[in-house]
């Protein structure tokens, strides 16, 4: 190999370190968010105790199935970009820093929204919730403007007309997000069902 | 390298990175399992109160062993499953996410199998425990169903008689599951057994 | 390449990827063992009240580093185990699951442990906790005869002495446990004194 | 290959799986932090109780963050040395265990640092939380010194001057950490200011 080709190497394999890192902790993440769920033993529970016991846990385990779901395609959306980077720079690694500070916590608003479901306080839970996703946008739409600013860190195939389009995708989903929590506002439950349609669309149009 | 191979080789890259991330959801889930099992210190006790408390833990201790092999058994059966793929389609990865996502929550049946394990609620607790499995093997099935109804995913080296032979496996390990769900109905106790079995011919004819 | 170094290539990989694995529950393992420690928040507490309340927690914090380096130690063995092998049988797999189950379990003894040092239940504690690892230490034989009776796993480089001398150091770690925990029996201090030796021999001589 | 090109290979390969292996613990370490965050169920919340119980947690949260940049900065240091070897010896592996057995521990003064932010036991909870951090640096020191006494395990291209330079920096972070908790004796706020500053410091120096 030629000095060139060995560094071209190296800052590939750095990425890649990155990169391996950042799928740790989004995949940490997303399998800690079941350490809460559990029913309290009671003395003299029968099978049908058990049973209601069980099916009050809708509500956190529905919490549950949203931040997988999230913090899946927050994987998918971080993975997605890394693709587009042959090496990472300072300001790239301080902005997947932050990202993954927040996906990290993930677990906080989500007990929050679980637990409090059911109760009076749902509003603030679900403002706090979709609120605490915005960021998450926000700090992914950092972090690609951290690898987009400097052309020199981006795959020599990417155009210019493809690094729009990435731009536009980062800021959609920064303006959906904004958009549900806007609504979570005069609607928690019309803010939920948006965030699931979002997901069928996505489901379905791929 | 020419184009054709390029593609190719990412991809494998992109499917061992899908399998990469779902080893570390197994891994996380399997280990996380122990978090529960503890026992609880009072005041002045002894030896032998320390010795009956150990002695107590066995229903969530057999819970923990009945789900280390269960999900031990479900990487197995995973990677076995992706072995036979080369790429991954939107629908693969759907698939996999939903059964990810059952995964990571296996600590939640298997904390309620323990706890209630001696209790008059246990056939509730042993109903949603194999109730639970069921619903992996389905997951598992419908994985296997959006990687083999394109067969771009699959291996070159994949006959049509190996893609019935894994069907076939897949609709075997879920009838067995439904069927120990259903005797759990009748006696819990004789559906752990029956999963106790199923090891062991595992084991055994390997 | 051609088709029979494809195969082994293929079984290297599937080697490794159980390693990977196995890697992988015991830094999850380790890692976790920090998760009970903690000091508990009483109102009006000063300075100097923290300071102590920090300093009862050393039974525990000595269980940790204890767990911690045992775990360690068991995962440089591991590794060293795997190093001769260049495939995995059905035997392997199953003696390894075991090992994985046990390893995974190991902050239930350290807990244990760390809760009744200062008890009148030291003994049972100590007792529990060097059995445990005897447990551990038969699993890791059982792994090694599983590898070492089928001559077709082994790496072709090694002899019949280098065999021999795995098996004979695999049989001290499985002695020293057994005397560890013989010694519980009499005195726990014995025990855990006897395990330090053993660790700083290691450090001097390793 | 040759022999001498297979043996440099497979101590590559060696250093690589410590150095994974060491990944993973930081990596478990960060994301375990955020357990401990989240707020308790009361009956009859309405939507501003809730609002007020997410507000005082900003300590512990100030808490989870300092701890999280911290570790990431740890790690980035942690590369930063691996990349340097080419071999480990058993000196390097025992400093390397007794670092990554702080790292693990870090959720325990990170907890002491959140919950005793607000009380009047502060001073006492960020000498703890500094001081560890002293700890820490010290064994990165050892871990270097183990690594730069012998020459055999540095990569080749590294200079006497390159190597003189990796000491300053390790001996420039441990003084900075010692003179930070000196600080928290007389002032605990000025020294959590002063660790931010250097951040800041970091962040914009590179």
């Amino acid at each position: 190999m030629q000095t060139a080709d060995v560094k071209e190497w190296q800052e590939q394999k750095e990425t890649l370190r990155i990169e391996t890192f950042s799928d740790g902790v989004f995949c940490i993440a997303v399998t800690l968010l079941s350490i809460e769920i559990g029913v309290e033993v009671k003395e003299g529970m029968n099978n049908n105790d058990l049973l209601h016991a069980l099916w009050e846990k809708w509500p956190i385990c529905l919490a549950y199935v949203i931040s997988f779901v999230n913090v899946l395609l927050a994987w998918v959306g971080h993975h997605g970009l890394f693709k587009h980077l042959h090496k990472t720079s300072h300001a790239v690694m301080i902005a997947n820093g932050l990202l993954l500070m927040l996906v990290a916590l993930v677990p906080f608003p989500t007990k929050t929204l679980g637990l409090f479901l059911q109760s009076n306080a749902l509003k603030t839970a679900v403002i706090f919730y979709t609120g605490y996703f915005v960021l998450i946008s926000l700090a992914f739409r950092l972090l690609w403007r951290a690898a987009s600013k400097n052309k020199d860190l981006l795959v020599r195939r990417m155009t210019d007309e493809h690094i729009k389009q990435v731009t536009r995708m980062e800021n959609t989903g920064l303006i959906c997000n904004t958009v549900i929590m806007a609504v979570a506002f005069a609607s928690p439950w019309a803010a939920l069902a948006l965030s699931f349609a979002m997901w069928v669309y996505w489901i379905v149009k791929g």
